[in-house]
């Protein structure tokens, strides 16, 4: 069976199997198989110490239990692990065994070995949580709950291992959660050693365990969380974002403090108070400080941090990064530039004499940046956006933004949502699948929510309607459309369907056909991206109202009528212009030229859509001369950004930094926004 | 060498052989050749009144002629033709020959055949134009412009044939270009058999010839054309289009009364007067009337003929039209409708206290829409355009017929202008060569004007700046550009070059640059046709006006301001609105979706590109919502056409048929058609 070098191992092993090899072909009534043979002389070479119980176990062979010289030793623990011949079964998951163990040799269920660990320790190191049941039928229930030495229950173990089902059967089995171990209860284990799954099924299994507290540092399992998975998965099944540690610490504070940049901006889009006070009255923008994360930094203060909130030694923020980092100075100047110079507390004047138009271009999650602009005029206003704006027109993005203005959500809480969203809804190639979008806008607006269910303000969404050609404009509407005097532009065509009217139509469906962005989404029916026809839709909108207080005054209600005097219109955030080698598309005369010709033709392709969707070229002209024409404030806001950003941009980095910019864009045109700011609250 | 059925005919044959062969073999050195003997047998048998002179010529051997046989009947015309061996060494162009004959037979040059045709009739039916010159180097001018029995000299005969090099010989010769043949005189023959080459050849030997009225009709080459390139080939060399015959007759007269359309456009757009009256006081439209031939009474109508001028016998075209048609009836009535109801002869009033501002839309060939609505509204108004606006904006083809304004061309001139350089322009396939349009810029404009060279009204072309990402509107003005207080968009790039300033850019360089439609014609250098930013420059016409007038203000200028009273927006006609299957871009999941896809991407492009340069849709609802809020008169005048017309249309019928539209819709929109004539005419 085997060969060895010195004659003096011979020897020894010679003695081993003498002494252990009986009772194995004692108790069989057939020869013993090479392999078994093979198997249970290495277990003989590598175990010395085990007693032929353990062998047995190891070996599985049930005939063998009923050997005496087995059940001589069946409760074992002269070896070096100081484990019973029951450790090793429940570690292999050996049922069978198990039973023969209890059974026929009266093995004891509560004996630990030399690391402290019960049966129940053994079992969870194994594969099969089946023995965890059947060691419970044996009403062995007194080692569950029992600490190893390094102060770990199965549960925890279970957790460290990252073995869900084991957890599973541990709870079902009563094992109680509230066992403080080295890091805290069994959910901060798996917090700890990020095992998603166990903390999941500790959390299905026991509610209250999301909020559990470890005793040492009075953390929630949030704190814990060491990755963007682990802390979305806790807040999605509701924990509280913002609890607090004993030291005062929130979640996001850890987050920072250990440099987990993926962790804070889950925390911060799931609505982390970016200006909590912790431990010495640090914020986490304190603690931002002194790691020379500018990344970090700049989240923190898009997502509201304050510069100036000073600790409990009276450090500011700001002061801290003049300590250490002279560029960071200039970033500061900025976000403090947000704080407005007088406080307003006017509320919307109901009697307002003039109408204000809102409007809003479309640029799928670069809709941040009008959300950011959005905060900063709420912020500086005092006064939601709802009640400063008459009218808000929007384009895809921009018509979804209008709608959540309409249903008076939040910006800071839309912010949030972009930031989740975008990883859902971008997920995959072009075209994206639709399902999560249209999950996301029923979930955000209703199944069943009609568009005039809320009617003020008056809110316009563009969409392309494009069962035709050439393609019309369509205005998703909460109000009923103007009727026109003119004729209308073709002959009515029986095999178009006309538009669904207001009352009946969906509001998820119209924010889903609005932004429907060729090629990044399928059409919605018939409907195109409102950024064919509007990318821009002051234009558009300023022609909507012109048309709705001219039918009042046709039907004699003149006296409702009120003129524009505020049209405010932001952007997605500009572009770089970048000089582009000539687009050109000729005739190609060779391979090589026709080449050029395929690719001046992608480039003109691009500069057409490019041309055509432009927000911010002429449709900013245009409409700054109409208004001046016509002695309308116009006010438009759109950043210049760093970088080209696209439609389906998922990098945190990049969208935080295109707030920044826009953080930064508002510093920089403070007067030009803090007239707007009067004049939408002067009455 | 031969075998005959008969043994009669054989000896008929040998009877022959035996007079005719033995010149020959006697005058030969050697043994006659096989194939010379074969030849000499066939033409003895096809010939048989033929001399052994006239065999001779025709063998080629120049030998023969030195036998006295052969000289004996140098001069024999007894055979059926009752020609000379001259004459058939004349249609064979053979020159050794033809000295042989003259020199050593002393063959007469003067005799004619059984036809009356000498040896130059004979000559210009052969190939080899030499050896006219040879028969004049024999000093044998006599039969140079003698008439066959037909009536016909050389020169008509090679006119007939369409032997221009005969014909360039023939005249050097000195042949007269003013003998009487039965169909005029040759340059009427060359016109008769629409025998281009030979008529250019008359023409280029002796320019008068273009004028040269036949005896019989008194008509000129014009009226004998009898197909489009004949009519263009003498219009281009400068004959008067609208001669007439003794009859009194244009060749449109005549165009019309034998039913050929094409060359009636070639006619009508060069100029011919649609309205001349002719023999009976008939105008072309009085006979098309009769033909029965609505294009061509489309044509001229839509070409200025009027349909109430009365022939001798009283009868004007609309009696006519009643008599033989009742669906005329319907066309009349909207012809009819042209003549402005009132007369006003007022001028422009230098001064107007408000501008008008005209804007022209994009649109390739179908400009020939807008040049039909300009010269309605000049008729109606009695004022040329240039005198009836301040500013004229416009793009591509509206660009072109801005400066055409500018630059004092009537519309009626321009119209024709379009409709001959279509098929100039739009020859092979897109991209279209840039050459010929250049060309015709050049010509028009002049190839070293410059836009301010002519200051008024003020006027301005579109273009697409493409050299930047995103592209740029930029304006081709007349006048010096307003300097505009705001931040530029962008920060300076220095690698973009500065546009070229007005005082030193090419008038057909601009119109060049707006009209460079993509992928029908390569980019002008780093432009792109106007029509990718503003294919109804409308808006940023408005646009441009409002900053100059602020720039005026800021100068301290605003005495000089104006403010725009009349906005006039001329479109090239609106294509049908047709339902389309969805546009879609998907996933593919197997062959066939990804065929559609493609299909889909492709039908994408082109909706995205009909959105972006829909001059009609929002555009115009924008810009009267604009205008209605400042009060300023708006007109939007753009027919409803049949059918699709794309840029490049060359057929003169769907070309003819949009004008006619143009009219019909004119007709439609009197009421305010007369109230736009009225206001461009008020102080």
């Amino acid at each position: 069976l085997f060969q060895l070098e010195l004659e003096a191992d011979a020897l020894v092993l010679f003695q081993q199997y003498c002494s252990q090899l009986p009772p194995f072909y004692e108790s069989s009534s057939h020869v013993l198989h090479t392999e078994v043979l093979q198997h249970l002389t290495d277990l003989i070479r590598n175990h010395p110490s085990w007693s032929v119980a353990h062998l047995a176990v190891e070996l599985g062979i049930r005939e063998c239990f009923h050997h005496s010289r087995v059940i001589s030793c069946a409760n074992s623990t002269e070896n070096e692990e100081g484990c019973t011949p029951l450790h090793l079964a429940c570690r292999k998951g050996d049922g069978e065994i198990l039973v023969e163990l209890v059974q026929y040799c009266h093995a004891q269920m509560d004996v630990t070995d030399n690391k402290g660990e019960t049966a129940f320790h053994y079992a969870v190191q194994g594969d099969n949580s089946q023995v965890l049941q059947e060691i419970m039928g044996k009403n062995a229930s007194a080692g569950l709950n029992q600490v190893n030495n390094q102060g770990l229950t199965p549960l925890h173990l279970a957790c460290q291992l990252g073995k869900p089902e084991m957890v599973r059967v541990l709870l079902l089995c009563n094992a109680r959660c509230n066992i403080m171990g080295p890091s805290g209860y069994p959910i901060h284990s798996a917090m700890k050693f990020s095992q998603k799954g166990c903390a999941e099924m500790i959390v299905s299994m026991d509610s209250s365990q999301i909020h559990s507290k470890d005793p040492r540092y009075g953390a929630s399992p949030l704190h814990w969380a060491k990755n963007a998975e682990m802390a979305r998965m806790l807040l999605k099944r509701g924990c509280d974002v913002n609890s607090t540690s004993s030291a005062g610490n929130t979640a996001l504070h850890v987050a920072v403090m250990r440099n987990r940049f993926d962790c804070v901006m889950v925390l911060l889009t799931h609505g982390a108070n970016a200006d909590a006070r912790g431990e010495n009255g640090n914020t986490p923008l304190h603690l931002a400080m002194s790691k020379d994360n500018m990344e970090m930094i700049k989240a923190l203060i898009v997502f509201g941090a304050e510069v100036d909130t000073p600790n409990d030694f009276g450090e500011t923020p700001t002061f801290l990064a003049s300590k250490i980092h002279k560029q960071l100075q200039d970033l500061l100047h900025i976000s403090r530039a947000r704080k407005p110079a007088f406080i307003l507390n006017s509320m919307r004047d109901e009697k307002r004499t003039h109408d204000h138009l809102l409007c809003l271009d479309g640029g799928g999650v670069k809709g941040l940046v009008i959300i950011q602009l959005l905060i900063a005029i709420e912020k500086a206003s005092g006064v939601p956006i709802k009640d400063l704006f008459d009218w808000v027109a929007g384009t895809s993005t921009g018509g979804i933004l209008a709608l959540a203005i309409l249903h008076s959500k939040s910006m800071a809480y839309m912010r949030g949502v972009y930031f989740r969203m975008k990883d859902e809804v971008f997920r995959g190639s072009r075209p994206y699948e639709s399902g999560p979008l249209e999950e996301f806008l029923k979930r955000e607006f209703g199944e069943h929510t009609k568009m005039t269910d809320v009617r003020k303000p008056k809110v316009m969404l563009t969409g392309t309607l494009s069962d035709r050609q050439p393609a019309e404009l369509h205005l998703f509407r909460n109000y009923d459309a103007p009727e026109s005097i003119r004729e209308p532009r073709f002959s009515q065509n029986v095999n178009l369907r006309p538009p669904t009217l207001p009352s009946d139509q969906l509001v998820w469906r119209a924010a889903r056909s609005s932004g429907a962005a060729p090629t990044y989404f399928r059409p919605n029916g018939r409907f195109l991206d409102g950024g064919l026809l509007a990318n821009n839709p002051t234009l558009d909108a300023m022609t909507e109202i012109h048309e709705y207080n001219q039918d009042l005054i046709r039907k004699g209600q003149g006296d409702k009528v009120k003129k524009l005097s505020i049209v405010v219109s932001l952007g997605t955030g500009r572009s770089p212009q970048v000089p582009v080698t000539c687009v050109d598309v000729f005739r190609p005369s060779n391979p090589w030229e026709l080449a050029k010709t395929v690719f001046g033709a992608k480039e003109l392709g691009k500069m057409v859509v490019d041309c055509c969707t432009d927000p911010d070229g002429r449709a900013v002209d245009r409409a700054r001369a109409w208004c001046e024409m016509v002695s309308i404030q116009y006010f438009r806001l759109n950043p210049q950004l760093g970088t080209d950003i696209m439609l389906d941009e998922v990098s945190d980095t990049v969208l935080v930094n295109a707030l920044w910019e826009t953080e930064v864009y508002i510093y920089e045109h403070r007067e030009e926004f803090q007239k707007l700011i009067q004049l939408l609250l002067s009455p």
